[in-house]
């Protein structure tokens, strides 16, 4: 009846937008044995995991969860909670994931005012302010790590902005989390979301969220019903709580993997992870920039975790990403939407995040530059990199 | 920073509702090297994947995949894309599932009709025959396998009713996948959603659903967007098409395990996966009538994969789940809703749909009994499974 052929999935170098390569331990921890999702054994996993989450968000936030969908599914949790028709809410966009907020945002009845900025570029408090006391909005939503383009948006006097504009603030931090600080309370976040397939080094299929108190009384007090059944988080929560109300059925495995995935982070610690999310991305910088490879983003506004790099004059797209991945075996992300055919976007991420990967990926470009006989000074990124990596031991 | 202690799940004898016992060969795959959502192996084991889900609903359609959620992400997809606001829709409600797809049509702006039957029992086509010429709905949506109730749902001649009727069916198959005969194709169902945790013997996290060419035309000539973003097929669409436009980043690791689970049913083939299925609920039910435990549903309309049966008077509920769990491993489920501390439900499901389960959970059974001094004919409940056993043998 069917002639699938067996499940062997090659073994990758995930340097990609995400998945990033995921820590042997964790996939040793999806594999184990599936209980009931009311099982004790499984509700107890279930507050152990939301307490490790509270840490890598830095919140008390007592409506903190990992929502059964992937890093979208969060996104979608996150508007859907809080918007009621007709609501007014502004959308910072200067990439694909803040697009895909508005659209999200507009399928739930927000009338939303776009801000927009050239890809590559941040938000700073002055483009917003006129916006803001205009719009008069209940939400702002925005990206702090944009995927698409490796810009670093900076949150802090943003949230400022928005409180006393009256407003809560939304924030993706799909790719930030665990890699970069997430300060949910001390910045005074109202609603976050995140994924589990970037710093986190676990596979998607979840997405962390958290709501501080302000968010959830928005959320407890709508008129209308959340439009979204599955994600509506008035009934998560009585799951999620002391009630333990079936909801739906959790997906039991994928939290295996991303409790041990989060236990890893704290093995760690989120400083030493920031750390070294940090000297890879230098190391990785300095030897990009041995080949002549210049960034996206502006100096200043650059992810640790994804780095969005120009392709060089001369270089064909395709045929790089192609022999990466079929002669080396490492995935490097190709450009979305505007940046398509013109920016490759190198993750390291999570468990990705290392040494080995760093000088992997300079060899490996190295190697298929000068196949394409394009110029560049010989060894000199792996140089450079190395000078990183010792300067950093030095010290 | 956490204390939280090492991920070491119980071995349960998985006899509830759902998730079902998983198959070892399933947990293996799950773990397998996780590739990017992008990758040409990934894209390949998509289309492997699908058409495997098309054998198991036996359907030609296109559009068939698995939603990035569990099985009520299934039943939002179903109804959220066809849809609109006012349109009319005809629920069918004799359980929890059916109440649960009431709320999300309302919420996704449908003006629905709700026909009732008391739990246990199932619908007739003179049941709904009034209902559809009154309410003149865009569609129908009714559940095969009502997880709450243990009923069977003939869908046939429902199916003709409904499309005399000018509207669409949609039904849930969450339970009855695999473990019994869906046929989209012969039936002409329109839409059809259902879950991995069931008859498949994989992880809760993904939802197969299958659109038909008229449900799609529906879907394509809608005149406002679908209200989930995550959920959107005609966006779904074209990543799981020859485009491959990206969508969300998909849940790789669960497709691995779906993939293998579904190997694991088209190699055993689908007749003798309902043969299975069927001999063990005859074995399990002559083997709990010995007990003088009587089922919650009619005779001739009881599933074969979930057995939901009365709690004898002066048994104890709560202390015969929690006396299986600790001391035999064994989970079944209690009851939900209006058959809460009323009705065990006992899933003969998949993987966990095995002989030796049968004899296992009829003899802790006869153990716990007797501690509660339960008054029946010691040994008689395995005796009656075991002729059940032997005569199929002889046959």
């Amino acid at each position: 009846m069917s002639n699938a052929p067996p499940l062997n999935p090659p073994v990758r170098v995930l340097l990609g937008p995400g998945p990033s390569d995921i820590h042997p331990r964790v996939l040793q921890a999806i594999g184990k044995p599936t209980v009931g999702h009311l099982d004790p054994y499984y509700l107890q996993l279930m507050d152990e995991m939301r307490e490790m989450l509270r840490g890598v968000f830095r919140t008390k936030n007592e409506m903190t969860l990992a929502i059964s969908g992937t890093g979208s599914a969060g996104m979608e949790t996150a508007v859907v909670n809080v918007i009621e028709p007709g609501d007014a809410m502004v959308v910072c966009v200067n990439g694909v994931f803040g697009a895909r907020m508005t659209d999200v945002a507009e399928r739930a009845g927000a009338k939303v005012t776009k801000v927009e900025k050239p890809w590559g570029e941040v938000f700073s408090v002055d483009d917003l302010k006129d916006t803001l006391s205009k719009a008069k909005p209940k939400v702002v939503g925005i990206v702090m790590a944009e995927t698409s383009t490796g810009a670093w948006q900076p949150i802090h006097e943003i949230a400022d902005l928005v409180h006393d504009a009256g407003a809560m603030l939304l924030v993706d931090t799909v790719t930030a989390l665990g890699g970069l600080p997430v300060e949910v309370d001390k910045w005074g976040i109202d609603i976050v979301y995140s994924g589990t397939q970037k710093c986190l080094s676990c596979p998607p299929g979840l997405a962390p969220v958290t709501f501080n108190e302000r968010a959830m009384d928005v959320v407890l007090s709508r008129k209308t019903k959340v439009q979204s059944w599955y994600l509506d988080l008035t009934m998560l929560a009585k799951y999620w709580g002391a009630e333990r109300v079936y909801h739906h059925t959790a997906p039991i495995n994928m939290t295996y993997a991303l409790y041990e995935a989060l236990s890893l982070v704290h093995e760690e610690g989120l400083e030493a992870c920031f750390a070294r999310h940090a000297l890879n991305h230098e190391a990785l910088k300095a030897g990009l920039a041995a080949l002549g490879i210049r960034y996206a983003a502006a100096e200043g506004h650059r992810l640790p975790m994804l780095n969005a790099v120009h392709i060089p004059e001369g270089i064909d797209d395709a045929t790089i990403r192609r022999e990466l991945l079929t002669r080396f075996g490492i995935e490097i992300g190709g450009g979305l939407g505007a940046f398509k055919g013109k920016v490759w976007r190198i993750g390291l991420m999570g468990y990705g995040s290392r040494e080995n990967n760093v000088l992997l990926l300079l060899g490996a470009l190295e190697q298929l530059f000068t196949e394409q006989k394009h110029k560049f000074e010989h060894g000199a990124s792996i140089a450079a990199a190395t000078q990183v990596y010792a300067a950093a031991t030095k010290t």
